[in-house]
Order: C-alpha cells, then structure tokens, then sequence
C-alpha cells in the first residue's frame, strides 16, 4: 500500500516556526525524521521543521503512544519497525503541532537551531543494499565496457542489486579519505598499491526500510510500500581504477566500500505521497516484468518525481570565493523499477529485511549528458575533462573538492519539500 | 601477532568435566565461545566443554574482571571488542577453572548438559563479508564457465571478496527454505520464477573479527592476526540456478543471501595456535604478493591445518535408518591467501571493520574430486550424478537432505579439537 494525501500535505497549511515557511527543503509539509544531538547530550530523535529541530522526546507526552515508545532509544529503528499507520499518527499530530499556534507555548521550548545541532545516521543499518535501477547509468558504463552490448540480458528482468558495505555508511558532512588500493594500467604488468587516481560520486537516492519481514517470508509487491519508511540521497563513492580490477567474477568491493554517504534526514513515505507519479511505460519491445514484480497500482504511482542536482567546489573555487558549480540536473523517474519492485525483489527469495535497513537505488542518470549522475559518465571515462570557472579541469575528483547531492520533491499545486543535502569534502589519501 | 602455544594446550592437561576427555570437539584444549539460552532464560555467554555448557554469567566472579565486565549481554561482540590479551587471560582462567578439582565445587553447578540448551549466533554481526580464497574451487567453478581460461587475471593478486547479507546468517540447526527466484534455461527465451532447482552448499571457514579499526585506519598485516577473535564452519548455501542468471555484473546476490549457516561455537585464535603450519609456497610461476599483503611470520605460520568434512543424509536414509554418506574430505590449507591476508586486503582502503563481523573463506575443496567443496564441483555442475547406498541419485541437493560439516584441527602431539557441526535441513520452498 502506498500512502495517500490528507491534511497534512495541504499547501495552505503554514507553520508558526520562524523561517518554515518558503523553506526549500523543511517546510511543515516535509517533516522528516532524524537522529541529533547538541553538545553533552545524548543522541535522540528530532524532526526537521525549517532551519529548526524540534527535539521529540521533549515533547513525548503530546505524541502518539505508539510512537513516544520509541523515542528512548539512539535510534530510529524502533519507531521505523511500527506499522506504517503509527507514523501517519505520529506525522498528523507534528503538523497540528507545528501549524497551530494554540500549541507554540508548548512546544517552542523543544526547538533548537540546527546550527547548535550535529545530525547523525538515522539508524542502526543492518544491512546496505545497493541497486542498479538507473537504466541510463547501466547504458553509459555498459557502453564503455561493451560497446555494442551495453545492457546485459538480464537487466530488464532483473533488479540487480548487490550488497554494500554497512560499517562505513556515514551522514552528510563526514570528510572522505581517498582510499588506497590495487589497480593496474591496462597496459601495466602488474598491479600496483596506491590512492585512487579514479575518484568518483554517484547520485543516488536511498531508501530507508520500515517494518522487516521474516526469513523465508516473501513481500508480495501489493504490500512492499508498507515496508518502507522513508527516503534519502546517497552518494556511492567510487573507486573506478580499483573498481575495473576487482570487480569480476564477484562484484563491487573496496572500490566502494570505503564510504558511502547519505544526507541525514529520513523524508517519510508519507510526506512523499503528493510527489508519487506513473512509473514511465517500458520502451516498446522491452519485455513485461515477472508477475511477482507487477502491479498495476504501483505502475500507477510508483515513481518519485524528485528533481536531483549535484554541485562541484573545489578548494580553488572556496579560496577565490566562487559559487559551487551544477554537475549535473536530472530526476528520480529515470528508475526502470520502482522501489516496490525492488522491495519485493530483495525479498523474493526469503531474505528478511530490517526496520532501519539502506537500500540504494544506484546511480539516477538522465539519457543526457547534462544529467548523467557521475564523473565516469560525465567525462567519459577521463576522456572529456571538465573545465571549471577557476581554470581548472577535472577527469575525477581531487582532494579537496566538496561534494553535494540535493534532491527537491516537486508537483502541480504542491508545497515543494526537500531531502537536505548530502555532502562531503575529499581528504587526501593516508600514507 | 599470531597468538602463542601455552600451558592451556598441554596435550597432558585434563579436565574433571566427565566425557570432556577424549571429546572429539571439545576437550579442555579447546574451550570454545558461544551463546545459549535453556528454556526461559536469557541468551548468555557459555563455553563448550565435553558435553556440557559452562554458564559464564554464573561465574563471573571467577573471570578475569575484563572479561566478566562484557558478560551482561546476549552476544560475545563486547568480548570480542577486547584487545587479545584480555581473550587470552580468560582462556587461561577457563582452563585452570575446568582441570583443577580444587575449583570443581565452585564451577559445576554452572554446567548444563549441552542438550538441555539453545545455542544461537554468537555475535549480532554488524557486516558480512564472503571472500574466495580457495583457489581450486576457483579453479573448478572458472572451469565450467571458461575451460580454457579458469581463474581470472586477478585471482592471484586480488583476495577476491564480496560483501554478503548479514540478516540471513542462522546457527547451525535452523532448516533451509528452499528459495524462489528467478532462472533462465540457456535455451528458454525468457526466465521464469519458482524454487530453486539447483540448490547446493558450500564448506567454508568462518572467520569472526575481534577488535575492529577506525574508518580511514587500514590494518598492518603484522597486526591483523589481532584483530582475528576465532573460528566456525560456514555453509554459504547457493542457487546455482539464480547464481547463473543474476550476478552479472555486480556479483551473487538472491542466489545466496536466502541463507548462510554458522557452527555456534567460536574456536579462539588462542585455540588454533598449536594448529598454525606454514602457508604452502605459491606454485612456480604464480607472483609474488604485493607488500602491504606480505608479511614473512604471517607466512610461517598463516595456514589452519583443519581437516574438513562433509555429510549427506536423505529423508529416505533417515528412514532406512542408514548412516550419512561422506561427501568430502578436505584440508583448510586450501586457501591461497591467509586469515590475515584477507583481514588486511579488506582494511587496505580504510574499510571499517567491527568486533562481531563475520568473513568467509570461500568454499574450500582440495585439489581432487574426494575434497571438492561443493555439489556444483564434484557433479560438475549436474552432469554427474552421485549414487546414494539407497539408490537415490543426486545433482543438487533436495528437500529434506539434511548437509552436515565438520571441522577438527589436528597436529603431532596435540589433542586434536573440532569447530562442532554445522547442519541443516532442506524444507520444500513456500508457496
């Protein structure tokens, strides 16, 4: 089941928090869950409402039951494995909360700014999953390996996926260090021990699992959207040269392990419901997805119409005091599956899933270049550098260079609402 | 620092724990880790000895106090947090609790007959990682794909690993559920959906991570036998099927995360030292490591000498009441890297990892078909059924087989102890 639309997403509703109102990401239409916490305290969950964070286990006692159960623990996983209808609860009551002035009095005092706050995971992960949905990414680096071949014959049954690594998933702002590794020049003998040369981001959105399922225990894909909680941008750094050595027979390792970030604030499923649009219709001649993997309901409003952006600074740009400059524009409607698909797929075979579990989408490239969701397809492969306003040019990334994913939910006659941003500054590599 | 041989491994050492002596696993030698629970009680730490459980809350007070500090909660990853010399003092106290009669008054009210007891994973495991260093199942596997081209450029360079699904990793006795999923027949046009009909196992060494390092910090190779905190059997159960059809390009995925199977009991590293031989000498030819993976006392003494083995039963053996039948019989000195090549490869680009993870080898045949590791090597991917004593044939395995693995670590002069059985049972796939 998908959420629906109710009050809470009524564009005239406003909010009585200083600077909620026309803000781009946290209007009180968004109300995105997190996990903060100010200096001296304790971790704890908070809800972003414009550049404020109301701190929810001060307000527990005017929370639903269920909900402000939950809210004792450093995490959100308890409160993501309720059943979805106690976040609905839980979401309607911070909307007439934060809209009517009758209740400013108390709750006021549990607003902090989000200056004074650090933001962290929102969850335990218990696992990472990352998917390959985006078909235009698939192309692009399948071209560069196979020219005439560049999807394999399984993508358009198939929602591949593979498993990342949980240990190193981190929140918006953490720095990443280049990672070091074995890599060998086409033309080289040997492989060698070193930093990246090849540093790449990918634009990805990410999924936060809500209630799990039992081991053994499909999800039917009429029920997958109720197992999800929320959404996120994720940024699957890359290591392209390690990548290109290790990767085969077995797929993907420390050329992606490393680090993974995601911006902190989990924007609900629910708070989603006005962006929901018709998953595009397949290409002609691509052929009609297994049954356990269709339904017409999730066809109908399985997509997510979320504009994606991704911006460059380089420390050259910081020090000459110039803007960041767009990478790239593009949607999350370029995913040949839905995320219920996807949901369902990973279960398909028994394997459970867990409240607080990340699934990533893969890299969302747009079929054009002003959209593609990564260095590899932007510079094809190095080949075509970038040339920046300071003079100058990147292949892949340099150490120093300050990523950042922005995603902005947008549909006719709605508040738009935002997932905050995902970013991080590359440090050099350790000796 | 590879641990030490001390006077917890004196051949000459006995235990007053009657069937302790002589006890093909779990002779006072050994004294291995694991978690328990009797009915109504919580899980707890415990070690195996003989027959019986020692319960390790109940005598905390004899413990070492670093030790006892970690044994309020239902998994080891505490313990396993503790820098070695703490595990090794609590061998050390173990073993003088269990031989000395002076302290059989005070310790055996805390032994419980090991079938009146649950045993479960020793360890919430944070992240999963499945490597493949056995390089003639390698070998084997490259064969059916590639005959003239088995192992691939980077086999030798590379100690090849993947990340696997942590939620599905059971202790040895929770049956299998066949899984569903997708296969294509190489003459069908499309795939199809159902159970599996290639189910098989994989014999692998389970290697559970101790002391963990810091994201960014990569672990020295002299230092990673520190971070190692003991031993299990490994059942990587596969749909070859799926396997085929899904893991390109980014690797196994449903094809093995329906299921893994772990021996409960953790066999420390302090255990195993009497058992450390030297890595047998790549063959002519084959290049030398690159530095960060060679290390001349890790080489000395890196490889287990572990006898392996594995059982078959049927439902129609248990019904004639014949005994299982032995599928292999191999070495563990089948891997063409170490224990501590494969801790450090996967920290050589700052990969976190955490006290509680859990390592595969990867499935560990010998070089001839008596020690091949898996049904796919020794039917050669179903093309050679075995004969059962029942007149039942198999090329994968089927519903109601139950899979048995066992392991015993043997040298000259030592008592020989076991990792315990690792088994399952094959249930029909659900509807």
């Amino acid at each position: 089941m998908i959420p629906g639309i109710d009050d809470t997403h009524n564009p005239a509703r406003t909010s009585w928090v200083p600077g909620a109102e026309g803000h781009p990401d946290f209007p009180v239409q968004n109300l995105p869950l997190g996990i903060f916490s100010t200096p001296g305290g304790p971790r704890r969950a908070g809800v972003a409402i414009g550049d404020s964070v109301l701190d929810l286990p001060l307000i527990a006692a005017l929370l639903p039951r269920a909900a402000a159960a939950c809210l004792s623990t450093p995490t959100l996983n308890a409160l993501f494995a309720l059943p979805a209808a106690d976040r609905v609860a839980l979401r309607r009551r911070l909307s007439e909360l934060l809209s009517d002035e009758s209740h400013r009095a108390a709750v006021e005092p549990a607003l902090l700014p989000v200056a004074s706050c650090t933001l962290h995971l929102p969850c335990a992960i218990g696992d990472y999953t990352d998917f390959y949905v985006g078909i235009h990414h698939a192309n692009n680096i399948g071209r560069q390996f196979r020219p005439d071949n560049p999807l394999l014959p399984n993508y358009k049954w198939v929602p591949i996926g593979y498993h990342g690594r949980a240990s190193s998933v981190q929140p918006s702002g953490v720095p990443v260090v280049r990672p070091n590794g074995q890599r060998k020049a086409p033309d080289a003998d040997a492989p060698a021990f070193g930093p990246s040369a090849r540093l790449d981001y990918e634009l990805e959105l990410g999924v936060w699992v809500g209630r799990g399922n039992d081991l053994g225990t499909p999800i039917p894909i009429g029920e997958a959207g109720e197992h999800v909680a929320g959404f996120c941008l994720l940024n699957d750094w890359s290591a392209r040269d390690f990548q290109a050595w290790e990767y085969q027979p077995l797929g993907p390792f420390l050329a992606k392990n490393f680090h993974t970030s995601v911006s902190p604030w989990v924007v609900t499923a629910e708070a989603m419901a006005p962006f929901r649009v018709a998953q595009p219709p397949r290409p002609e001649g691509d052929p009609h997805p297994l049954p356990y993997l269709w339904d017409e309901a999730d066809q109908a409003r399985g997509a997510l119409s979320i504009e994606l952006e991704v911006q460059l600074e380089t420390a050259a740009m910081r020090e000459a005091g110039l803007p960041p400059v767009t990478l790239s524009r593009g949607s999350a409607t370029n995913m040949y599956w839905t995320v219920a698909q996807i949901v369902t797929h990973h279960a398909s075979n028994g394997c459970n899933l867990a409240p607080g579990d990340l699934l990533g989408t893969g890299t969302l490239s747009a079929p054009e270049r002003e959209g593609f969701g990564s260095l590899m397809e932007i510079t094809r492969g190095g080949a075509e550098p970038l040339s920046l306003p300071t003079g100058e040019t990147r292949r892949f990334l340099e150490d120093g260079d300050t990523l950042t994913l922005r995603g902005t939910a947008r549909a006719d006659g709605r508040v738009p609402i935002g997932l905050g941003a995902c970013t991080a500054t590359i440090l050099p590599a350790r000796a």
